[in-house]
């Protein structure tokens, strides 16, 4: 039996990395993409579904969760896993983007953050020892600490303030649960903006915390890819070698591979979920708005090189009828295609870390997306 | 092999029966229900879903496929079981209740009903022959002919002029394509509204015409479960014995199984999945609605005598949870539940026939739904 927390890595390839991460429900091949669970389900697609495109580990919103159902009804199911029925691993977010990003008439001070819930206007407020409170009440196997997203465009000196409030909140989230005791892993976040000075000095302080694994948060939040690709180049080789790096709420399938690129493990991103209930698909020969006139006839499926049960079965004029139809099986199709084309991305590129092969797969992801390519390394 | 429209009875109890009917891409055992694939999909559950569920036999519906995508563009696809993947037998209906229902204004001469698309609002035209050379596009195994549903309360004058040409119709259905031209079966619609007397002309007439299966149109329209009931019991069993009837549109599981009680094979109604979406989930202990506070941590499965994905895998805490939280998967794992509920329901009914034990059957239904049962034999 493989300990809790433990994180062995098998390779390396540039700075790329490839290994396992052990939980309490099982392990996590990294580097790892994480679908987004958001209030309890991954949108229109079901465990069985999940089980079947290879998901190892998925998402759950703990500002959602906390507000509807509630983490204590949780709690009493006896956590998330058996009240979701997904078995495998769950990671939760702290809430604390959410709050940032949802809720109304936030209020930040040193005891946390006060909002009011977006659903019915109620008062409430998170602490980093209520945080983690939550996350034990939904049993997540990997919980994360309350920070503040600093929002794109804030100046050095709130920047500053702000990463030394989120460290602080870090290390209380820390003494609230001691690292080792139970089964539910705590990552920390670093911060600081788009500043390199800053966000050297968060991954310093947090560092020196006792956590299973660290994040870069506060990335995708606005700024342009190259100040994007700047920052996450810069920064994920100065996060521990042995512990997990997870970048968060990122991204496209670029970046993805450049995340891997720069020694990133895990990653998680509604883009594919989202994309997935708007049409956009992504296949092996780059993205494609489902909705096109040119697909009204066209018999093969979204992706001859993908496997997944909606390409197995359905043609792209059919799934083209089912999206301008709004059929929910619209929904669930797209959503299956999308996910297995970003789990086996991760896939493809631990595969390819393990042979020594990652560059030559980056640069055939930079030949798919060459827009995008053109402003990364 | 078969020979397709080759309908076998293999048992009968008291009027109810049990057989086989063979179509194109399959046999069907009666009595049986079929789930509504409104557009080409049945709403949130896909072939694969269908399959696991038990399901035999689905319906499209002609109005919607002749809108969106085209029947032409569903011809060029290889027909309807190309386009949506489902390989085993699809009734169609003549799209003349969506023209009825849906459409604005329709004008109805002898010549067919001309109607405006409810997507678009242009003009179009059902004749009998273009309706089934819609079904004919669409390789429907078992198409209908175009009928008036005569609206509930329309006197008698009116209802016995709307029979007359809908025989004629239904004969110039029969003459656009002869029996036994194709593999496509076709089914004569009876009407008569609420007067025994034409109902009883309408069989007359209909039955004279050379048709695979015969339905009883007309009802479910907006009458009261008695008079329902009346027009049931006395017209069932004057439908041609050797040959499929097809109580259309109907209903809840004690109209289905007072149909079956009273000789029908064949029904189909959006009741279970229309039902799933709002809540309403049929059970062993009759429904519930799942949106109900009392489920909040309820732990239990949504029905423990159920055997399907939704009642093995999910808690009605979950299912409400999902509900309120207006997840799309909560839309497929109601169906899934509410359509296996309606199949065992029929497969019950096939093998009590067979045993000859029918009415202890239904009894057990009448308990499950006992203010319903009061109005009904």
């Amino acid at each position: 039996m493989a300990t809790i927390g433990e994180f062995t890595l098998h390779a390396t390839d540039g700075k790329a990395r490839t290994g396992v991460l052990q939980t309490a429900h099982g392990p996590v091949r990294t580097p790892i993409f994480m679908p987004v669970g958001t209030v309890g389900s991954v949108k229109g697609v079901a465990p069985d579904d999940l089980d079947a495109i290879g998901a190892e580990i998925i998402l759950g919103n703990t500002y959602h969760l906390y507000l509807r159902p509630g983490d204590e009804l949780v709690a009493r199911r006896g956590g998330l896993h058996e009240f979701n029925a997904w078995r495998k691993p769950i990671l939760t977010d702290s809430g604390g983007f959410q709050v940032f990003s949802l809720s109304g008439l936030r209020r930040i001070s040193e005891e946390g953050v006060e909002f009011r819930s977006h659903l019915d206007g109620s008062k409430h407020l998170f602490t980093p020892e209520k945080v983690v409170s939550i996350q034990r009440n939904l049993n997540s196997d990997i919980m994360m600490v309350l920070d503040e997203c600093v929002p794109y465009g804030a100046d050095k000196d709130y920047t500053a303030r702000s990463l030394k409030m989120t460290t602080r909140w870090a290390q209380r989230c820390r003494d609230a649960y001691p690292a080792g005791s139970g089964g539910n892993l705590m990552f920390g976040i670093t911060q600081g903006g788009f500043f390199k000075d800053l966000r050297e000095e968060s991954i310093g302080e947090l560092t020196r915390i006792d956590f299973d694994g660290f994040a870069l948060g506060g990335l995708s939040v606005g700024e342009s890819k190259t100040e994007m690709m700047d920052i996450l180049y810069h920064t994920a080789p100065m996060l521990p070698a042995h512990k997990p790096r997870y970048l968060m709420g990122v991204g496209t399938p670029l970046d993805i591979i450049n995340g891997i690129n720069a020694g990133i493990d895990m990653f998680d991103c509604v883009l594919p979920t989202r994309n997935a209930r708007n049409g956009t698909l992504y296949t092996s020969a780059g993205k494609i708005n489902i909705k096109r006139r040119e697909f009204a006839e066209d018999d093969g499926p979204l992706d001859p090189n993908c496997s997944c049960y909606t390409c197995r079965t359905f043609s792209r004029a059919y799934l083209r009828h089912l999206f301008h139809a709004q059929e929910i099986l619209s929904y669930r199709l797209n959503s299956i295609h999308n996910l297995t084309y970003f789990l086996d991305l991760v896939r493809g590129a631990r595969e390819a870390i393990a042979q020594g092969t990652f560059a030559e797969y980056k640069s055939r992801y930079d030949a798919i997306y060459p827009q995008e390519a053109a402003l990364c390394p």
